[in-house]
């Protein structure tokens, strides 16, 4: 038994179990009044939402009530959000009446047994609004782990041997990729200097780029605005949206050069809107601007058309960014294997939450692809936070590699809301995962009876 | 404007709009008794369900009731049945309120209007739970329009011109694969001979094989009596299940050989059970008992992986087959164009209905690659058969192409069942798409509540 491990056999007597499983639909009105926040290319009305899970944990032997609650989430952006918590719902059989220990101790079988129910896979596996509630279960579970720990879970997860980190992984499908042996020693050779990185991360935060001065909607003077206040406030790196009009993209990409000089690093987003040849095209005529990356050039799913339009844009020095709809280990995998992927673009609640994550960046880490986590959205800046920093100590030590994207919206309804300095995350020293909301928003935000809905 | 959509404009006004649509959660307790029906290496105990979507439709202008319904389901296993109901109840706002005609001689756009919803898309897009949800809507429309013309679905089809039958298609994200000119040269070149393959299909019906002799959790009697009965009533082509377990396949692969013969078609289905490297393996070592596919040998997501696979196992005369869990047009791409996979399997109702299923039959026509269906479950017999008939009609002429799974489940809950005679499906008649059920296996079997749950 690894140490942490044997500690929580200390914490926790095996007769406390999860005690509830409850989703709430939670909706916050961004497409409103036509501001543009959160829109591309594809998504010209977001509203930012969240499936939100709350576990209660309780010992089985007392009358007392719950002795801890966690709290989880998965990112939509509106209708389908109810499905997204009809699937948490259709989870509660496999989780409560859970004894925690038995659940973190082997929390891959745990995991696996969510995402392979001989039933639910069915309308899976491992992708949609089923795997999307495993991620809001399993990220409410490791906010759970973390009070229990005292720790924020950047923390509780660098206090893990490699050992107890390889323990978390579900590895069915990945051992002609990545052995465990191969993700072993991944984390044992960042071990010994673990500590070093950690008092870097605590003296200088770790470096993010902002979206939220480029949304699609934006008019020029509301991006130029925005892009002023994010360069005052210290960002360094920016993304901005692309689309399938050639001539709107030309007029945007000169207003940003214009205002970041021709140096600054410089994203682009096209959110899905082209077929493979179109994205060569169009991405060819953008050259000039300097992107460093384009991000969902096509088909979240089109793995072999990734890799085409790499092979293309490269030479122009432009990299692909995708991930953030990749939904699980198995496309990732394909992703990093094929050269598909320049920057690897986990989301801390489309894949099935912390443990499937970190399979990717040990993948990633295995193919010399850096993390560069999707954020933004709703909670998803207070997730990724956590695994950006776990990432920098445990797996990749390379700073060149440390990008972590940004977005300024929804962050007043979090308890424990991220903290940006100097274009930089603060690293969280509150316990879990930062994902309770206040009680206020859930009240006024519950879709479709809360205050701001009716 | 092309000869059978003028035509239905003569037959429908265009205020006949979709007027309803329920969603009803029907299961069926195949995994009671442990009867072993259905079971395989993942899915141990399916209880063969069906969320079942009912459309009506009305004149807007009246005050008249419905003039026309149709039915269309998804296929599941039972659990997580719940989540695609709620999921096709997502829907209802894009198709309550459209006009039919409108739909028909644009369905391209109306499918690409459900696919590509601006919220709804996030928690797919084009998977899981919300793609299950398209399929069942769309099959409902298929229904009604063969209601509405009095025809079968595939006579339906196999009446439309090739230009018609172009338009059903959402193209974005297959111009790098096949082109619209492509897929109309593949239409052209058949369009002359309809007729004859008609004529044969009348006559000599549609070649079927079948899997409901060897499910995982039959007993050697069982399989043994199965086996005898299907080979008594005209079956000439048997798929058994194999395993993680080598020695139990082993076994199996003999009684089956004992009583099949050495030469009779036999294939293995894995049911995603393995890791790559172990399907080449397993399969290597069952090679001597020629299966003619190993199907599903690894996650139904691993492009890559089965084709690796399948450069290990062709040498030993084995192919790969796969499809029934591949869920969407732009996965089918990547299998075809990779080399992946050497048998088609489409799914009814995983893909989005009968219009992404003719994208995908395209694509593989243009790949070489045969088209043979997955059915069995809850209505895909019913479904494929159509698929198959226009398949062949329409799309590829050669007779040793001919392949349409069979498993005699469930089929007395429909209207219309499909008929198999001498091991053939007997050209369906009917007019529609023969989804619909009997109104009282629907109150008997509705879950939770009908008397069979009670």
């Amino acid at each position: 038994m690894a140490p942490l491990f044997s500690r929580l056999k200390t914490l926790l007597s095996r007769d406390v179990i999860i005690s509830s499983l409850t989703a709430r639909d939670v909706r916050f009105p961004t497409s409103a009044c036509g501001t543009g926040h959160g829109s591309d290319a594809l998504h010209k009305d977001p509203n930012y939402s969240a499936a939100y899970a709350v576990l209660t944990a309780a010992s089985s032997n007392s009358e007392g009530g719950s002795l801890y609650s966690g709290h989880g989430l998965t990112f939509t952006i509106g209708r389908g959000n109810e499905v997204v918590c009809a699937a948490i719902k259709s989870l509660e059989p496999l989780v409560v009446g859970r004894s925690l220990v038995d659940i973190f101790t082997d929390f891959a079988s745990f995991w696996h047994s969510l995402t392979c129910e001989t039933q639910l896979r069915w309308i899976g596996p491992e992708k949609g609004a089923i795997h999307l509630a495993v991620a809001a279960v399993i990220n409410a579970l490791w906010d759970l782990w973390g009070k229990i720990e005292c720790k924020p879970v950047w923390e509780l997860l660098s206090d893990m041997s490699p050992e107890e980190i390889i323990s978390l992984i579900d590895w069915q499908y990945l051992s002609d990729a990545i052995t465990k042996d191969e993700a072993l020693a991944i984390l044992h050779k960042q071990y010994p200097s673990r500590r070093e990185r950690v008092e870097d991360l605590k003296e200088n935060g770790y470096p993010a780029y902002i979206t939220s001065a480029g949304w699609m909607g934006y008019s020029d003077e509301v991006v130029e605005e925005r892009l002023q206040s994010a360069l005052k406030s210290g960002f360094t790196k920016f993304k901005m949206k692309v689309s399938r009009d050639l001539s709107v993209d030309k007029h945007r990409c000169e207003l940003f050069r214009s205002i970041l000089g021709p140096d600054v690093p410089l994203m682009m987003d096209a959110n899905q809107c082209w077929d493979v040849d179109e994205a060569i095209a169009h991405m060819t005529a953008l050259s000039m601007y300097k992107p460093l990356w384009i991000e969902e050039p096509t088909s979240p799913d089109d793995i072999l058309g990734h890799a085409k339009i790499g092979r293309a844009l490269r030479p122009l020095g432009i990299g692909i960014a995708t991930g953030e709809y990749a939904h699980n280990r198995v496309m990732f995998k394909q992703f990093l294997e094929s050269g598909a992927m320049d920057y690897c673009q986990i989301d801390s609640c489309r894949l099935g939450g912390i443990n499937e994550n970190i399979a990717v960046m040990l993948l990633a880490q295995k193919f010399g692809v850096p993390v560069c986590p999707h954020a933004g959205g709703c909670g998803l800046c207070e997730m990724t936070q956590h695994l950006s920093i776990f990432y920098y100590i445990c797996i990749n030590d390379k700073r060149e590699s440390q990008m972590l994207e940004y977005a300024d919206h929804l962050h007043e309804h979090f308890v424990y809301p991220s903290i940006i300095k100097n274009g930089c995350y603060i690293v969280p020293t509150d316990h879990g995962y930062s994902t309770k909301m206040k009680d206020q928003s859930l009240l006024e935000y519950e879709f479709p009876k809360g205050i701001k809905w009716t």
